[in-house]
């Protein structure tokens, strides 16, 4: 039987809340081993943008990664935001190394084609190297990854966070039994979007489609919702959505997803 | 017999110059393994600091690093210059991984100790995990490290890069015969600071005294000397000190340090 491993990847409302990033961590650490964690930006980047006077281009509300915008994501990401979450991880007792997708070769990229829109620098995941990413686990190393690929010839690339735990999750889905968590806001993927408690405790396939159709998520939800069954379906075991809650010892109102 | 080590220590002439470390790092790749990089931060960090309208705090011109110069150091060392160089290195088909002293926990430093003048957040080492950087040399992974160290209380802190070379460098020299690098901007130590021709061969332990003695030394080089001949008193086989030919093919002039 394969073994357990959790791979929790964290958002703006955490990291950017000293107390609560303390109380996760401290909750993290405490899971049993193996596990990840993967961590988004926040708004610290979009706040170094604006102490540096760069201006955010956006396209249909999505952001372009110029190369001002990239060096900005590099440093409040692979360096500000991660080394501060090892540090305070190893505080914790928890022996963890930062990653970008560069360090150990761990998340080779292509940049996103031209197509409509240049996106900029911006990655679209070629290949997770388990097999590096494992060599760490196996020494009980918790490998911390920020939101960053290179592209293997020496450009790095800006690269969803959510997506990077979702692909991590599928690519140790051959050697683990993955359990990925998705932590962010609220408790759950919401029936009412103006109820915060009315969780839908349980999503299956038929149950997303039918949600699509009717047009009851939430659009910030749905690209989620999308990795989350992408992993399910190339092998990822469970995967939850909730609050930091979810790695607390206590049960929290979450939601699950399955495939059935 | 133990098995050879190199490593290399580049400073901001390297850092900041996209050909020469372009150069740097392709020669840096073809040496043989196990390898070892350190880098420090050059002026990048003061230039972003400046841009961030901080004001540098210096006490007889020596940097005070408050806790907003801190995280530039953090964004800089640890994200900007750490990462791109990895990207490269990827690039260039060297298997590496960057790390600050929290990472893996390779260097534990204590916050320098408040006499006159109180340095900010300024770690003095205390430790190098000696043992997580083998994990990684054993597995083909060259590491790079930025300027960086933490307390093992959650708090990152400013570390002089070229005391993290010497001090890897000591603490390898259990496993390994070290041969350690200082590479700058000039071949070597030079007898007249106004001929840059004028470098020094070769300096032993009783030699350096006698320069000391003379001040004939400059005294940006007062330090580096110091942290070599501490680190060949420490067990380390080897340290030379020169530019970036250092590390090329060709035989190259530099000045070679040794206790006889």
């Amino acid at each position: 039987m394969k073994e357990k491993i959790k791979i929790v990847k964290i958002g703006g409302n955490i990291i950017e809340d000293k107390l609560l990033l303390e109380t996760f961590l401290k909750d993290f650490t405490n899971l049993k081993s193996p596990k990840i964690l993967v961590h988004g930006g926040g708004k610290s980047a979009t706040k170094l943008a604006g102490k540096l006077n760069l201006k955010p281009t956006l396209y249909k509300g999505r952001r372009i990664t110029d190369k001002d915008n990239l060096d900005v994501a590099i440093m409040v990401y692979a360096g500000l935001i991660n080394k501060n979450i090892v540090a305070q991880l190893q505080a914790n007792a928890c022996q963890s190394i930062g990653l970008s997708g560069a360090d150990a070769n761990v998340i080779l990229a292509a940049k996103r084609p031209v197509k409509k829109v240049d996106f900029g620098f911006v990655g679209d995941i070629v290949n997770v190297n388990a097999k590096n990413i494992k060599l760490l686990l196996d020494n009980n190393i918790t490998p911390v990854f920020c939101a960053l690929s290179h592209n293997n010839q020496g450009q790095l690339l800006n690269t969803n966070a959510d997506t990077i735990a979702s692909e991590i999750a599928i690519a140790l889905s051959d050697f683990y039994k993955v359990e990925l968590n998705y932590i962010f806001e609220l408790k759950g993927v919401l029936k009412d979007i103006d109820n915060k408690e009315s969780v839908i405790t349980k999503i299956n396939l038929k149950d997303y489609e039918k949600l699509l159709d009717v047009s009851k998520i939430s659009e910030g939800m749905l690209p989620k919702l999308h990795n989350c069954f992408r992993a399910l379906e190339k092998g990822v075991y469970q995967v939850k959505i909730g609050d930091a809650s979810l790695v607390s010892p206590a049960e929290s109102l979450h939601t699950a997803l399955s495939l059935k």
